[in-house]
């Protein structure tokens, strides 16, 4: 690999001085760990990154690009993050806000296996934004989420998918939930995700056993089962994989961590999500209204050859203002709806009144 | 499951109103998500977490407790790390800073398999503390690395350790590295240590190869491979298992995340290591004290029927404050010494006065 990993660091500190230092105890930390002048000279040249910019930002903070020599200090994506971020990430004051791939790292990441045009495909759904409605809540038996998914696939909801938290518990089952749910969408256009979340081993049977049932995708948290074995179900399941941001959030400081858009956007569409769940602004949680923008902008934008990937803004999304959302992101974009339909006594007439306002707006 | 798990958090507010709608928000979050009134009351009994407790603790802060039904709404320690810390962290404020571990669910876990007793009699130390040394830097070749190894060997030193970012890159491949390092300590007290850190299938070639090479341990990050590989090794890997914590930072701020005597404590304790890097107060992190006392404590403590775990305090220790470090926190304590034996002209030498420090320390 003969390009160079960029990496922009949004460093909190207040002279240039003290950022010049900081830079290069980022450049030491993340490779050598060790003090200037304990290893050869050589080492310098081909492993420790090299500060290609260094420029006041706004008031306590500046901005530093260290550059990576990749071929020579990465392998897998674990210690892609691992350069990224993995001992900085104890230190304080240090955001990770931009990295340039290397088109020759692209090459050796699989990107999402459906993406946009492959859900559209899957879905039959050519042009307009598709709605995906979480399952749940947890507790509820196999019977009774089985019920809620024939009660939305009547409404002609394009993906139900598991609640995040629905994993193996002994009110729904993941074997028994997967038929039954799967059973409630037979015949419908709609598509039921099952949460495969799991340990290794446990991971590839829940996998299987979604293929055997006849899903065509499935829901999974990148940070729990982690990143490579993320990568492998992309390269291996066959299936369409939902990513959701369980124990993500921990990175996204203000000021510490990995911007939003990088961390969820490029990375998590470079592991192979086709659709990538984030919490929408307005909603319960905290992100901005530009971060949402640029996360929607990094799933979609042209990134080697990997295909786009689908966001799905969601987190306490109200079905009465989607227009409004679609509006603002326009037709390329998937929504997670839930609580909101749930609030209603007939979920079936909310879900197809939410359907026929998506097919209105996309009309416009 | 019939013991429930209490989970006690530290919330950013000011009123104890405001305290008792976030923690019901967390409750909400961490389960169901859905808003009140929007699932049956029999879910709520079943499902919710219920608030233990609730009292104002320093100006700007509360802590409430709340206690969940693990038998319901858990399953694997994938779902373990979901219903502690999954979707808040996405939100701001919120602390794990306790958590009482049913004894049912640790009996579940694996644990270390060696811990402070496995690891003395590995290398046959039954009176002072052990001192692992970090092979180093990234960049060296796999003849090099093995020199070092030999240099370090020499003095004695107990444990020899893979820098965390030393991966499978072409100046050390990692089958390379492990032939002639192992050789390397071939014939010494000194046990070797690679780093297996790798995606999954990579990952399992790596600890096949270290055991076929006589390692007894390997150097392995959990929040790389992920919570559930980390656990799987400890079952299955029969090897020792130092743990590294690349990526958690993210997790450790002062009112955001997990405490680390929780998540390097205890979690990384339950899921399987023997040994918990962390860096010390005073060197290139920012650790306090009190953090370090901590998590030392929860390594060591009982905890169900769980082996105790060596703390492994680095990133910065200076080789003359070792006997310093001795007397603060013990006999059970394996020092992690990396930059400051490699300042010296003759590593041998500065290895074996280190040792000789540790040995008299001991003996005070």
């Amino acid at each position: 690999m003969t390009e160079r990993l960029a990496v922009t660091y949004v460093l909190a500190c207040s002279t240039e001085a003290e950022a010049r230092s900081r830079a290069r105890d980022i450049a030491l930390e993340q490779t050598v760990e060790l003090p200037d002048s304990c290893y050869p000279s050589e080492i310098e040249e081909r492993i420790v990154p090299r500060l290609e910019e260094l420029a006041p930002l706004r008031a306590g903070s500046f901005r530093a690009v260290l550059s990576f020599n990749l071929g020579e200090v990465g392998s897998d994506v674990l210690q892609l993050m691992n350069l990224l971020y993995g001992n900085i990430s104890l230190k304080p004051g240090i955001l990770v806000a931009d990295v340039a791939w290397p088109a020759e790292l692209l090459a050796t990441l699989p990107g999402p296996r459906f993406g946009i045009p492959g859900i559209r495909k899957l879905t039959g759904v050519a042009d307009r934004p598709l709605l995906c409605v979480a399952l749940k809540p947890m507790g509820l038996s196999s019977h009774a989420l089985a019920e809620r998914c024939r009660a939305l696939a009547s409404a002609g909801v394009d993906v139900v998918k598991d609640d995040h938290g629905i994993a193996d518990q002994p009110s729904a089952p993941f074997d028994e939930r997967l038929a039954r749910c799967q059973e409630a969408v037979a015949g419908t256009r709609t598509l039921y995700f099952p949460n495969v979340t799991a340990e290794p081993g446990r991971l590839d049977e829940r996998i299987a056993a979604a293929r055997a049932a006849g899903c065509r995708g499935v829901l999974v948290s990148p940070w729990l089962i982690g990143p490579g074995a993320m990568r492998r179900l992309a390269e291996t399941s066959g299936l369409a994989l939902l990513a959701h941001p369980s124990l993500m959030g921990a990175y996204l400081g203000a000021d510490r961590g990995i911007a939003a858009e990088i961390l969820l956007g490029d990375i998590l569409r470079m592991l192979g999500s086709d659709a990538v769940i984030y919490p929408n602004v307005g909603g319960r949680f905290s992100f901005t209204r530009e971060t949402c923008d640029a996360l929607n902008e990094r799933l979609r934008r042209p990134l080697g050859t990997l295909r786009a990937a689908f966001p799905l803004p969601g987190g306490g999304i109200d079905a009465t203002r989607v227009p409004e959302w679609i509006r603002a992101y326009g037709l390329d974009t998937m929504f997670l709806v839930g609580g909101s339909l749930y609030r209603e006594t007939n979920l079936a007439a909310a879900a197809a009144a939410l359907m026929e306002r998506i097919e209105l707006s996309a009309r416009e």
